[in-house]
């Protein structure tokens, strides 16, 4: 293996500062809470990380080379998320609120990896601080997200971006240049402005402004933990529909967002993807509202339509908010809940799961399949949009979709070694891998992964994390040839 | 649609001639066992297709041609197999057996695509003529689906082998040239003699003729209809033993039995199909096994394999037949009895699912995918038994594995509208899509598929029909491309 070791750990090293004084906000809230037990526990976790790391970081000699190969793009990628995940746990240990280790790693990945799936079996009597870092690294993970994908990696030269782009096809950039820079300022632009917005809706609508930030959290990075033990229900319906709104532009490709910013949001609208997206969220939710009525789950249109468009909107961009218990609603609706927890939001979102745009391609790939039976010679490309997709981008996204099949498959056969219901066991592995956060049965809205074993809840947050960075970049550093020297 | 339309009539009237010369055993051992209500309503249904059908086919003036195009092809199997279904279901109704049609449209698709699923909710009381024909059926259907992807597509001249050759990537058959009628031959040769030597063997074991043959056609033909309720529970283990042993050579690529009559099993017994069908059957049958043991379900190592190794071969293979209620395992077994369920047997063999060649190579796909982000340019083909698979097998299989998925995803989505457990639903859809037979909760082993409306039953039964003729010809039908006049 030639990792480029001492650029490596400088990267690491910079997350671990990063981590320190991200855990300075969180420390200032359980303050102004007057928590100061929890405050120190913050500090005592933030002071040695931004010392230690500032120490590590000037110890290490200058590396050889600025550059990076792919090999340790991938290497710093999978273990940041990793490293965020193991020291952003401290706090939750130290303070108290969550001493198992197991426990506070599983919370922590499910926080960074905008998963949302909770340990916990109650939330209502944690400390405030507390549960503002759990729902604060929603927001950073959804950051880092966004910042890996279309800004930094292609920043770094390592070329991932040219991969995710090849995979995701999704609109061009071509002809819009953005320097490193440019990118991560238009993002943080973005994202904060969101952010922002969203939170001040919030707060005309009723709430507070430390549960408006909260929800804000959990909404622009499509994670979904919440302040109170059953969800979202307890608050008014405009915060909820000022959510469910959120949670659908979260889970929109942000390079349209940048088309409109260059002025062009007539090209973004145009958007194959964008439309799909729009169109599984209306047939879902009229799907959900008719069953909802059929079944006397609903009290009329609007609450049906109510119930139905957020639980849809909150399990595509998986995000994993409810309003409800979802999990007792008609089996039709839940399968439709299921199949969209497979889909997940828009390439280059904050969202999870396969991506809007693989699925699409997957149904074309596969009738291509059908018709190609009749006309076995004939060239018959993969259109999106009316434009042709190019062979290897099919292959690609063939190979990304059957990977994830087995995944989900196997995951499930691991998991269901410890338990005794299927539905729980499925539900948990398809929760976690696309990073939605609540399953069915043991794992439903109103209930948590708290009973799982140690072993179980550790290779669910690999799977949170296997998720979230698309599956290959985490399971190539299992592979010999990640390794092997030459 | 320009289908050979005279051509096309011939071949449904020699269909419907066969399926009449075909009841006219069954009818036969109505005589026999002394049920001469039950041989009338054999010869009432026998005698007019017989009559018609020649009549029909000598009306029907000579095609202009006596070329096949694959629309032809394609349209000849989805409707013969429907034919068959349809035609083979009114003795069942006549008799009284089975009053409903949809019922026994769904018994007698079920027959003929071999798969063995029922909606008889207890067979012991029925006719014997009538529960005779019911397995016969499987053993018409095993030959049938034999001669179709060896031997008649090719000498049909409609390059179904070509299609079938291609993805299945079987041994090589291109050192051993056979005519149609050589092919045949063997086939039947093969087919016969397998059944003649099961039969002869579980006579030995204790069987009574009438069960040997009933239990060999549902072998054989990896189909699954049994005469007792409790399935094999109630049989000698010696009989058990040897029914899983004929329902693993008939899971096997039957070409594999002409390269021994060619002399050359050295050659069979390198097959990488073969050995990855093995390693299955021998890795699923430990795992279970352990389990087993570890939850106290069996008593004694020896017990723990029998029961272990009986149900894993009959679901690899598709058939489906039982020694006790596998529902009742725990969790972990039924996971790894649902995987089987995916994979079916080999390739050219009568069993379903989407066979081990298509898994093993899905499986290769998608590491490749892993590996190609390390190595985004480099040459990366796809192997079998270390031999490169050409790019557009391997594309063709991913086509396939995708809509197998997404054709299971859909139908359960579906079958969930009238039910209220996934379980059910899920293991419904894929047990008949698979050609399995039993699934789990209300569809497990000692129940049965009666429950459902007729709607979802025609449903399944199509998916029934669907999987046997590999997903392709029939989903074709329902193309624009496919009725297209171009």
């Amino acid at each position: 293996m030639v990792l480029n070791k001492r650029l490596v750990t400088k990267v690491l090293c910079a997350v671990m500062i990063l981590v320190g004084f991200l855990m300075l906000l969180p420390c200032a809230v359980s303050l102004i809470y007057g928590e100061s037990s929890v405050a120190v526990s913050f500090a005592v976790c933030a002071l040695p990380m931004i010392v230690l790391g500032y120490i590590a970081l000037r110890l290490t000699k200058p590396p050889e080379t600025n550059s990076l190969g792919l090999r340790d793009g991938f290497f710093i990628v999978g273990s940041a998320w990793l490293v965020l995940s193991v020291l952003g746990a401290l706090p939750f240990v130290i303070s108290g609120s969550i001493p198992n280790l197991a426990d506070a790693f599983f919370e922590t990945a499910s926080g960074f990896t905008t998963t949302g799936a909770s340990i916990l079996s109650g939330v209502a009597g944690l400390p405030m601080g507390i549960l503002f870092w759990r729902s604060f690294t929603h927001w950073v993970g959804g950051m880092g997200i966004l910042v890996l994908t279309i800004a930094m990696m292609p920043a770094l030269g390592i070329g991932g971006q040219k991969i995710m782009r090849a995979e995701t096809t999704g609109p061009s950039m071509d002809k819009i240049t953005f320097t490193f820079n440019d990118t991560a300022r238009s993002l943080y632009l973005i994202y904060t402005g969101m952010s922002v917005i969203e939170t001040a809706l919030l707060m005309l609508s009723g709430m507070n402004l430390y549960d408006s930030l909260v929800y804000t959290f959990g909404t622009v990075g499509t994670g979904g933990f919440a302040t109170m033990n059953n969800g979202l229900a307890g608050y008014s319906v405009s915060s909820q529909l000022i959510i469910s709104v959120f949670m659908m532009l979260a889970g929109v490709n942000f390079n349209l967002y940048y088309l409109c910013l260059a002025k062009k949001p007539g090209q973004a609208l145009k958007d194959p993807e964008l439309r799909c997206y729009l169109l599984i969220t209306f047939g879902s939710t009229l799907f959900v509202m008719v069953m909802l009525l059929l079944k006397n789950q609903a009290a009329g249109i609007f609450d049906s339509f109510r119930l139905a468009y957020f639980q849809v909107a909150s399990i595509l961009t998986t995000t994993g908010y409810s309003t409800c218990d979802f999990d007792l609603w008609p089996l039709p609706c839940r399968m439709v809940l299921m199949l969209l927890m497979f889909i997940g939001g828009c390439a280059s979102s904050t969202g999870g799961g396969m991506k809007v745009i693989r699925v699409m391609m997957g149904v074309k790939i596969a009738g291509r399949g059908v018709r190609r039976r009749l006309h076995p010679t004939a060239v018959d490309p993969v259109k999106i949009g009316g434009k042709i997709v190019p062979e290897h981008i099919t292959r690609s996204v063939g190979e990304f979709l059957l990977l994830y099949i087995f995944v989900l498959l196997a995951g499930t056969v691991l998991v269901s070694i410890e338990n005794a219901d299927l539905m729980t066991s499925f539900s948990s592995v398809l929760a976690c891998f696309s990073n939605i956060g609540p399953g069915f049965e043991a794992v439903g809205p109103t209930l948590n992964y708290g009973f799982y074993t140690a072993a179980t809840k550790i290779f669910l947050s690999i799977l949170m994390i296997a998720g979230r960075l698309e599956l290959f970049t985490v399971f190539l550093m299992f592979t010999p040839a990640f390794w092997s020297k030459k």
